[in-house]
């Protein structure tokens, strides 16, 4: 162990009253950033996030983002930045966490009052923001006050930066770090982003990396108004026809992409990567168990596991225009959207991505021979994010785990994307890890969200050990 | 001429001033049957049609059809039955109209007051139910005065059956006409139907066929709820996938259906039917017009018109479950349900339709190697109709519209059914013609629906005409 970890360590034992008092004050606060009568607080989410940065010695600051894009009635809550040290012979790290929360009403089927943090005889933890993301914030705040109160040195610059519109789109955010990139978080050696999950409910994990998405529409169209399909069925070429066919075409079955080109863009698995896998805790039971459904495509957790983080994917979301009501209606749609997105790995660049369904979708469409008209274009995209797990910001956070919890933990990545992750990366330029606290239980975003006592209190040492561990760690980027 | 039509015709368009005023006074009752709020006006009109026919000398029944099914709260709205002459040596004709109507309102878009009827400069008579029925109903009533006033004798015997739900089902109505058919309507020697449109705008059109349709519903479900596409997009089978495989199996983009041994079961083309085609006035460019592009898939309109009428076709409606918003979202929907319907011609029965379209879906869905769920089934099934256009009844009619109009008429089909015909023809065991009143710019269900004066009024003609007609044709069914 660390030099200084005990008498750390044995201070957040016995502030684990206080540190959970510090949690139910947060979720007390409805800082929900969806509702616009929640916007006044959001703000004092914020305040209250201040003060206690302040309170424990740091240098705070709120930051205003302006007026809410489309909501000008409303001013966006501040990013709450925070220094706590500025020893230049010290590495410095940037946290990033957010204070707004999902909605939440009792009468959504919640079994306890959402606002109100209510512990139960198994440590579980209820309250809407408990696990996302007031309880892995609030850790941060924890492990400063450990360290003041148990003497031991800060063995980091800490560098702070709390939104609160998470939930709502992260508005304004991105420019945010860009900007402070170059001046409040310039001296960041490393980014640790805690707003992720466990795989499972024993073992902590390291994230690495996260596909991106590509979002497409395709439309079909054709008469100037829907028809009615016992006057002009066999007459007139019908859009949804077409547009179901040209759908047929993008994914097989088994999930296989069959857009030609696409696969070339996919990295080669390395040897090394490939040995990642074996060791996560994860099992085909835990696939059938949050599909609800024994529907998974591939035998064996590795190739599950690999489907969903480092190959893409291709889903098919819904049409847009056509008939999608209960019952039966006799219509021919004029104009149907199709609406896919395709979830990327590297080395997908989104332009070449782009330009081979385009190419494919305008190729088997003219196959079709139709008199229809077809346009696709891209929606939205976001790329993927892939940090080197073999990097001293991982080295550190795996020594911690294993200090912590006695295990080696899970080295993963996640099919979704949290686009912070990217924005930071390449903000700064610097490695980003997502080190999580909460577990796959947690229930974030839905009703009965909770976080283990358990997580908490040594997610907290957790955190406070990757950051001695990061001062250890010799250079290798 | 026969004998009697001089006079006739005449006196039509002595008392086309007061047969106008008829029609303002019936547009002027807003016999909505859809609408809770207007059932006092259905049943007014029901009142206004008995009353007009009993100052007519018919023996007339309002007829009740007890409560609405579902809105109990409401009575359905009376069928008005009547008798005029009861000759046992004429021939009796059982003539079907509704006298209720589709909603409006001025602000859908109306150029003048929905329920007023407004003639304009060029004699259309713009209003709620002026062409779609009150117009063709009154044609009868408009019959009977003008022989009365002009002293000619009665040519036959005239059942009447003017239901008031036909916009909003046909409730009830199905039994009634079984029941009555052994009753009130035991003598008719055929039926007429006044209630659809010409092909055009210049050329009177009898018609002898309707297609009729099996709609189905075909379900893929895999997970337990809808899933997020980042999170298990290449992990699960997702249902949309294999339901849009499924559904490019039906149909091919110029309208083939694909299911094995469907097109056996349609009746080949004799020499007789074919040559009605060329005849018939409509043009490629009517099709245009009425797609409002041109995307119609054949070349010429014999095999237009052959496509829509006497051909199978098969539409893809819709897909319930599934995203259908506008915008973006990357779920992956656990369940989903394709809806699509086969309209269907002689000799297609639904049983066979039937088997071979799940036999299909199976199959197809078998080769796909799913572990997701498909089930498929009919939703509801309306069989076809078509009557000899050589019948008396269709002979009788065509020599009043060359009387009338002076041109022979287009002997038509439809491609979407009016369940009715088939009620009457089945209840009734006799022969059922469709003599339309209004042109297909009638706007029937529209807002400023219209009825031109020229077809009220020569259709009044054309009505009484068809009687005397039918009064003179040898038997020949």
């Amino acid at each position: 162990m660390a030099p200084q970890l005990e008498p750390f360590f044995k201070q957040v034992d016995d502030l684990s009253g206080s540190f959970i008092d510090r949690l139910r004050k947060a979720v007390a606060i409805p800082s929900i950033s969806a509702q616009d009568e929640n916007r006044k607080d959001v703000f004092k989410m914020a305040q209250f996030l201040a003060s206690e940065l302040e309170a424990l010695g740091a240098e705070v600051e709120q930051r205003p983002l302006g007026k809410q894009p489309g909501k000008e009635h409303l001013d966006l809550p501040p990013v709450v930045v925070a220094r706590y040290g500025n020893d230049k012979n010290k590495r410095t790290i940037l946290v990033y966490g957010h204070y707004d929360v999902q909605p939440a009403l009792k009468e959504d089927g919640w079994a306890t009052e959402p606002f109100e943090l209510t512990v139960d005889d198994q440590g579980r933890m209820f309250g809407r923001g408990s696990t996302d993301d007031k309880g892995p914030v609030l850790g941060w705040l924890n492990v400063i006050e450990a360290h003041k109160k148990a003497g031991v040195d800060f063995p980091v610059n800490l560098l702070c930066c709390f939104e609160g519109m998470e939930e709502y789109g992260s508005e304004g955010l991105e420019e945010f770090i860009q900007t402070e990139s170059k001046k409040f978080f310039k001296d960041a050696d490393a980014v640790c982003i805690s707003d992720n999950y466990w795989l499972g409910t024993e073992k902590p994990c390291l994230t690495y990396g996260l596909r991106g998405c590509n979002y497409y529409s395709v439309s079909v169209s054709g008469p100037a108004q829907d028809l009615h399909s016992g006057v002009f069925g066999g007459s007139a070429h019908e859009p949804m026809t077409d547009l179901v066919n040209v759908l047929s075409k993008l994914v097989d079955p088994k999930g296989k992409i069959l857009i030609p080109g696409i696969m070339d863009l996919v990295e080669p698995m390395s040897e090394d990567e490939k040995s990642l896998y074996p060791n996560i805790s994860y099992t085909m039971e835990n696939l059938h168990e949050s599909l609800g459904s024994e529907t998974g495509i591939h035998p064996t957790k590795e190739e599950t596991l690999m489907a969903r983080w480092r190959y893409p994917s291709l889903s098919i979301h819904g049409i847009e225009g056509a008939y999608s009501a209960p019952g039966a209606k006799t219509v021919i749609p004029a104009k149907v959207i199709g609406k896919f997105s395709i979830r990327t790995v590297p080395n997908m660049e989104s332009e070449d991505v782009n330009k081979l369904v385009f190419d494919h979708i305008k190729s088997e469409f003219a196959k079709l021979n139709s008199k229809n008209k077809l346009d696709v274009w891209l929606q939205h995209d976001g790329k993927w994010w892939v940090a080197s797990p073999k990097h001293w910001n991982f080295t550190a956070a795996s020594k911690a785990v294993q200090q912590v919890f006695g295990v080696e933990p899970d080295m993963t990545r996640e099919g979704g994307s949290i686009p912070v992750t990217l924005s930071f990366e390449q903000a700064t330029g610097k490695n980003v890890l997502l080190l999580p606290m909460g577990s796959s239980t947690d229930a974030a975003h839905s009703v009965n969200e909770k976080l283990d006592k358990r997580n908490y209190i040594e997610g907290t040492k957790l955190l406070g050990a990757y950051l001695h561990y990061v001062a250890e760690e010799p250079m290798n980027h």
